[in-house]
């Protein structure tokens, strides 16, 4: 990891400069004259700050400010150089009362994020200084422009999915998913890795599933022993630069049996579908049914419990949803994964996964461990 | 970790229901006709289970019912087989329905939990049942409740601070605080100890800042080097059925020089008094006050840039805050950290502290490695 304390690189500043003008734009179209952010993973897009409370004025002149407290103000200025601070803990509130007090009107605040009892907090700090304030939702507008990842997140993005992939390769090199060990050794072990390679962080608690548990599609490490015969399905990623990876594989200890090549097979045919059905302008929908057509036409639609995919960024799910639920359609530069998964309750489950990156001339791999069936 | 499929101990289910019960006695003294809980943790505490989406619906008649999605059906069956279970997505607004169609008026909700849009989901999910329905804030009810510590909280608390006392002797045995090292090979290994020793996960990212490092209260390890002369400060803690501990030590490289040897000397005095303080029916003002005296005397008071402690259990941070801003009284078996720190900018800075239970025969020091100045 970077020191946080060294100066932010001068291409990181102008890319979260633009990314804030992209909002000023926004806010100027909605007739806002300010907006408050207040999501710290929207507030790291759009300046580098990464503390754990903060809070982000953008208005339409520029003069945008950060608030944070005390424990990060050296921090905020090494990060986020080109912004005024603001220290104040309450930092929502000190900025809505900035900006009513500097001629804001109208100010644009994120609803998905803000809860009821901070909403009112804001409503008290504008009513000191002005009485006709209004607040309005933005709703998600900084997801939206996240959607789309540039080259410097790509890059993060595909640095993280190599830290998973030898993260993987070395536990298996060092024959660490046998019979005898405990999904939680497993995991264990695989984090380690992971943050040995150079990891930030891992992306999630990493899932290791053996045996039935295999079949529970968020199983969460146990002292369950791996033995042979199991499935062993592994879900897990690193981040890099706060870009997340997202990968599962699932393995047989021992020779497979026939109905673990079957479902194997099924599944492994779904998300090929499904990584072919990335196609700019497809919708979501369409991905998601192209890569659940196999599974349903073999009879185990209901063995396939959720979406097909989603987003990933500086969130480790973040928007599209590649699902029957989902909301529009596919653009280049769009970073997502790829999992079908079939469970058999008792028994066991599979699952692939991979992250890619949407394009023009089709999706971009970053996921680079086979997908072939491995008998460990 | 246990298995969450293993069902859950009867023990603790009566003690998740008798916690139901008392929100239940809250609910009929507010005139409410029930109450929704969306706040994560408080479901946990509630019920027992550890899904990341879930609400929890407390009536007065006790027909309590626990939603989450589809994906933790068998663990939420497992971890709460007392209660009616609803699968739905959209938990929250599916449980205020079915308190709405089932005779509810007055709904009680966690106003500092739920989001802009969530209250408005909220509303909409009631007003297709009945038009008279109300939605009133319960405030921090749970949380209230989650102050005081049973036996067995205690226990867990106990466990997680062994385990971190245990896991930084490990380190310090094997040589791993040395110079030439970087901030970010020492916490890495620290974390590695305390995940071999048995901890579910690390309290928080554990901090790990050598040198001038030292001086910023929530440094994170960077890839600077540890060097002779360096007060390495860590502040780190283990989770154990999903209670936090934190604990923080700070070493010098080499001999003291007299300058670090009298901060030392500071912040140990300090530190002491704060623990002394700590007597049921004290304000939590005043055992920030008492940890604090001998800093301001010293001519530091701005050097300790933080209030001197927080309670702690499901959550790393939760009430009461020892602090000059804190609020009411200690009472017997609340779980709180006594951390006084000076910080002098571009030299280093040190923090000490303890995680202790309030007692009527004086505190229970559960964090046992010695506070004596340590060079390594």
């Amino acid at each position: 990891m970077t020191d946080l304390l060294a100066p932010t690189a001068t291409d990181e500043r102008a890319r979260a400069a633009a990314r804030r003008d992209r909002l000023r734009v926004f806010a100027i179209d909605q007739a806002l004259d300010a907006i408050l952010v207040s999501s710290l993973i929207n507030l790291r897009y759009l300046t580098g700050f990464t503390g754990s409370n903060g809070s982000l004025l953008i208005r339409p002149d520029g003069a945008d400010v950060l608030a944070t407290d005390g424990r990060y103000t050296t921090q905020a200025g090494a990060q986020a150089p080109g912004l005024e601070l603001l220290i104040n803990r309450a930092c929502a509130p000190a900025l809505a009362a900035r900006a009513a007090d500097t001629g804001a009107r109208r100010l644009g605040y994120e609803s998905h994020v803000v809860t009821v009892d901070g909403l009112a907090a804001l409503h008290a700090a504008i009513a000191v200084h002005r009485s006709d304030g209004e607040l309005r939702s933005v709703g998600m507008a900084v997801e939206g422009l996240r959607v789309i990842k540039d080259a410097a997140e790509i890059g993060a993005l595909r640095a993280a999915c190599s830290i998973a992939d030898q993260a993987l390769a070395a536990l298996i090199g060092m024959g660490g998913i046998r019979p005898e060990r405990t999904e939680r050794d497993v995991s264990r072990e695989l984090d380690h890795q992971m943050l040995t390679l150079g990891a930030e962080s891992v992306s999630f608690d990493s899932i290791v599933a053996a045996g039935a548990n295999s079949a529970i599609p968020h199983h969460r490490p146990s002292d369950a022993v791996l033995a042979v015969g199991d499935f062993v399905k592994l879900d897990f990623g690193a981040t890099c630069a706060g870009y997340h990876s997202d990968m599962t594989r699932t393995f047989v200890l021992g020779p497979p049996a026939d109905w673990q090549r079957e479902i194997y097979q099924l599944v492994s045919t779904a998300q090929r579908l499904g990584r072919e059905a990335l196609v700019v302008g497809t919708s979501v929908v369409d991905v998601d049914a192209a890569a659940r057509a196999p599974i349903v036409e073999a009879g185990l639609g209901a063995a396939f419990s959720h979406g097909l995919g989603h987003g990933v960024g500086l969130e480790i799910h973040e928007a599209p949803a590649l699902s029957a639920l989902g909301i529009g359609s596919l653009a280049a530069d769009m970073a997502v994964t790829v999992e079908p998964g079939v469970y058999l309750a008792g028994r066991g489950g599979v699952r692939i996964e991979d992250t890619l990156v949407v394009g023009t001339d089709g999706p971009d791999l970053l996921t680079m461990t086979s997908k072939e069936l491995v008998a460990l």
